[in-house]
């Protein structure tokens, strides 16, 4: 069966009359069919308690043979009603054609044959992310390289740590391997990223997350010696308070960033635990017992792993969280796969929900995940992951192509492969369709971070950074820019990525790049289906796919095409106006749209009905 | 890639050299690479506490180059090291081929993009199943309709409760749904069963599996009125003894029924609790404190939920569950998937845990699940479920070809659906990949049970009946046959395929059904790979399915076709001596097989090198 012709449903409030349902209630459920899948009976399957349940859905005359969102107006529309029986419902639907077919339909597309349960749609009864979450836009920095304040002494006027390899800001190249990697210096502080909040507001971002700010022996801060302070080199609290007052006194928001799986082993409570066997902080840790060697992160022994069945991490960890929400909007927990779990130990969903539970409800709370985060979110705890193998991955093996010699795909053996069309279509959908549409819209669309490649070094072009931007922008998910990919800057791997803005060097800075981020974030601000529209593919080739983003009040058609192809014809009953990089286009005497073929080229349209 | 060139990996003993490895084990593990898949690197990952690692396989110089298991000369053998850090260490490979395209290799087979764990191959680390377990042959019997002891008094001569309709065994049709149907009596008893064991080891089956046996209400007894005693119409706790004791004195095994998820609404527990609000046993149930009304199975009143959360049901339940090993070698558990389940409480793997260490190691542990079990398995509770989803229904739905009529498919809407070999091969490899091996063996394969139709009405004929029992006997899994259907015997659902046994109607024997039964089991018997091998699937077609089983020391290869079609060439690089229906098959100067193409039609060879 076509894309096209697929019935579809999905998490959005186009679909189910409460997104947000409470346990025990009763929610409807819509299955939009166009008349070409000759759908003749529809059944809701819910699985109450862990054992399968059918209700028939009917037809709703409401909306069927109307446009809905503007288009589509032979299409039929079935509902039914569906108990929020368990905090996670899970539910999918079962069709029969006139002909006597049958298959389901879950959240990944339709299958004609039996096939597990994780793939069902659920229904979410667990507190619902802030309201505001699913509007940001965000902006991160690392704060060593995004700006030093104007009125800041030079570095050789500090004292600073005897760690710190003192670079100059728009002189020395970023280290990107090897000695000098974490010790490199430039010295980015808080006032600077003060100083440069009307640049990431134009760009269209209102939510700033910063790297961790914790005093360190390195310049990512990963490494806390303390949770208690601001880094004096970054200007101290007092700095963080004006960063917060001005973020806020424009109306965005602050996010900071936790390492909840390890400090650094000149934090306090470590130094304490390694040094007094009988110390209440030696539980925090994992010390063997004969050996008095400790458990760190990935072996990296200058990150002791903290025990999360220790009272006192849970305490400690908590109190940490609370008190810095004085400035911050939320937090971003770095290594969310690993805490609370070793060996025989997995506490990873109850820290998490422990974690959650500490937090005022408006606070957003995301896992950092360079896994496959699926397994650990709708578990009451993260409210969403950053997406690296649902969206990133996948865009980037994609937008590539057979260009080689870029070997860091996140670790896996050899350069970044080349995938079609096809292949990407498939792993975004199998990503999306094991989490729930909330926890999908409340992850993060990364196209790279301080963690990997830049895109435009990934893409190899600005016309095809644009398309990945474009689908950050109009696939579901909060986009996250990391600072200075709006200008187009390069770097092979996350160290090497870490530039300095280029704030003083306007021959490192792509306008017209950066004028496509403005637009098409500014797209995104502007409709409310951009944001938290349903998604409904409708065509995937090697090279392009279309998609839809739809509420009820309109659809917006999506284009991406990696390279020049064929013209794609779509029977969708709608005329199309472009509102990015398009132009309108009227449906032939059968309904359907020429969309054209050129590319690389994200085109956005917006569906109406015929005239 | 077609099948049979795809690069093998399973989690059988050929290819891990531990497949019940201890915590901290380092285990090795092999992929089996035809030569024709190109394949130039390999690398293992996993994915210790959470965070993905990868290490490079190395070629095995001593595999490869042989002929393993009697074929493929020209294979190349990876190894790698995997260390058991989890208790379920996910692991799977990243293949690599000389034209420099990647793919993973995991359970589901070959993926050539990214994709979420879910199929990743398991090593686990928790208690095995019981040795013996992996070699059960299981006979299911619905105790009031196998067999009366031939000196039982006449039922007219039995002061029987006041629900049971005492019927004639040989000549009143059984009731399959309205008034009666779960009052008809007709009067099987324990001693009954012992008297057939001579069928039943003859047949081929080791491990006898009674459903409930405790007084009831009911001829199904699942509404048990007492733990604490057999139903004395079964002949009581002497009955059970002399049955214990003349299948164990035969080497055979014998295995019970427990509701963990309910009790008869006749139970002394029930009865005390609902009567006594004060009473301790209240809090073993889920009373509404304002209307006195209780949690019942699927909202029937007679069957009172257990509420898992009360230590006194854990105790009981522990209790009646060890009590009765003095009797059986095991649990079957009713309603699995229910117990411990009810909105927002999830104790379902906590109690499955807690179950299984109160029992002791050599008990089977099996969880009957009529839905998706696979979240289920795998967590240090049941061994193996009842496989319904991943075995029963796509056998059914492949067999049962485009006949209308049985609107029985265990309650999704319609009558079976027709689907054909790929949709097939897709349904059983995306459940078995989606549990361990281990689980997967100590499941139950089932083509019918006292809950389903009889597999002779789904298939329409002993030809394609005999279809299904060789899937049965040669896929992995544990073998589950339902009493009666060795003779062919028709039912429609499961409550009219509860036929009382044709001991003395020799008309409804069906006896060449009844020899293909005994050879078939008497096969897997005699063959290990059958028992414990790993599965190779090599080709599947609408009508026609091919997989191998192998070990160290031998494959067998397996086809199976519902229809005659086209014959089927492999090149595997062997000779096949014929070991069911099949005559031997010497390969062409190529090295290709030819199977013949008529059918309906199971065949089983042994692979052989060429002469």
């Amino acid at each position: 069966m076509r894309l096209i012709e697929q019935p579809h449903h999905d998490g959005s409030s186009l679909y189910i009359s409460d997104a947000a349902p409470a346990l025990g209630d009763v929610v409807t459920v819509w299955v939009r069919v166009p008349a070409a899948a000759g759908v003749s009976a529809v059944h809701l399957r819910s699985t109450p308690d862990g054992e399968p349940h059918f209700v028939a859905a009917e037809v709703d005359p409401v909306r069927t043979g109307t446009a809905v969102g503007g288009y589509g107006a032979t299409d039929v529309w079935w509902r039914a009603a569906l108990t929020v029986r368990n905090p996670v419902t899970n539910y999918r639907f079962h069709l029969r054609t006139a002909a006597g077919d049958t298959y389901w339909l879950t959240a990944g597309g339709i299958v004609a044959h039996e096939l597990p349960d994780d793939t069902d749609f659920r229904a979410v009864a667990y507190d619902a992310p802030p309201a505001w979450s699913a509007d940001a836009v965000l902006y991160q920095i690392f704060p060593d390289r995004f700006a030093r304040a104007a009125d800041a002494k030079p570095l050789e006027a500090l004292d600073l740590p005897d760690w710190a390899l003192p670079r100059e800001w728009d002189r020395d190249e970023v280290i990107g391997q090897g000695p000098g990697t974490a010790e490199q210096f430039f010295g980015g502080d808080l006032d600077g990223i003060a100083e440069h909040l009307d640049h990431i507001q134009a760009l269209g971002a209102n939510t700033v997350y910063l790297t961790p700010i914790f005093p360190a022996r390195s310049n990512h801060r990963y490494d806390a010696s303390t949770f208690d302070e601001v880094d004096p080199l970054l200007g101290g609290d007092a700095a963080l308070a004006r960063l917060a007052e001005a973020v806020h006194a424009r109306g965005m928001r602050l996010i900071g960033d936790i390492t909840s799986n390890h400090c650094g082993d000149a934090h306090e409570w470590f130094t304490i635990a390694a040094s007094d066997v009988d110390s209440p902080e030696r539980e925090m840790f994992y010390f063997d017992a004969d050996t008095g060697d400790y458990e760190a992160w990935c072996g990296v022994k200058s990150l002791p792993k903290l025990d999360w069945a220790s009272p006192l991490v849970r305490q400690r960890m908590t109190e940490v969280l609370r008190r810095w929400l004085e400035y911050f909007d939320g937090w971003r927990v770095d290594v969310a796969n690993m805490t609370g779990r070793r060996g025989a130990q997995d506490d990873a969903h109850e820290v998490a929900a422990l974690i959650r539970r500490a937090l005022p409800a408006d606070a957003m709370l995301v896992g950092e995940h360079m896994h496959d985060a699926t397994g650990d979110l709708d578990r009451d705890g993260w409210h969403g992951a950053m997406n690296y193998l649902g969206f990133t991955r996948p865009v980037w093996a994609w937008l590539r192509g057979q260009a080689p010699g870029l070997p860091n795909f996140f670790g896996t053996p050899g350069d970044v492969p080349s995938r079609d069309g096809a292949a990407t279509y498939a792993t975004m959908r199998a990503f999306a369709a094991r989490v729930s549409w909330r926890s999908l819209l409340h992850s993060w669309n990364i196209l790279d971070s301080h963690d990997s490649a830049r895109i435009r070094t990934v893409t190899g072009s600005a016309a095809r950074q644009l398309v990945a931007l474009g689908m950050q922008v109009t696939l579901p998910g909060t986009p996250m820019v990391y600072a200075g990919s709006e200008f187009g800057l390069t770097g092979w791997n996350g160290e090497n990525a870490r530039t300095p803005m280029p704030w003083h060097r306007a021959g490192d800075r792509d306008e017209p790049t950066l004028a496509a981020y403005r637009e098409l974030l500014a797209l995104r601000a502007a409709e409310p289906a951009l944001r938290h529209g349903g998604l409904r593919w409708l065509h995937v080739t090697s090279d392009t796919m279309v998609y839809l983003r739809e509420s009820e009040q309109n659809a917006l058609l999506v284009a991406a095409s990696r390279a020049a192809g064929e013209d794609v014809s779509l029977a969708l009953g709608a005329r199309a106006a472009g509102v990015f990089a398009a132009t309108d286009l009227e449906p032939d005497g059968t309904g359907r749209l020429t969309l054209p073929g050129d590319g690389p080229a994200l085109r956005v349209w917006r569906l109406e009905p015929p005239r």
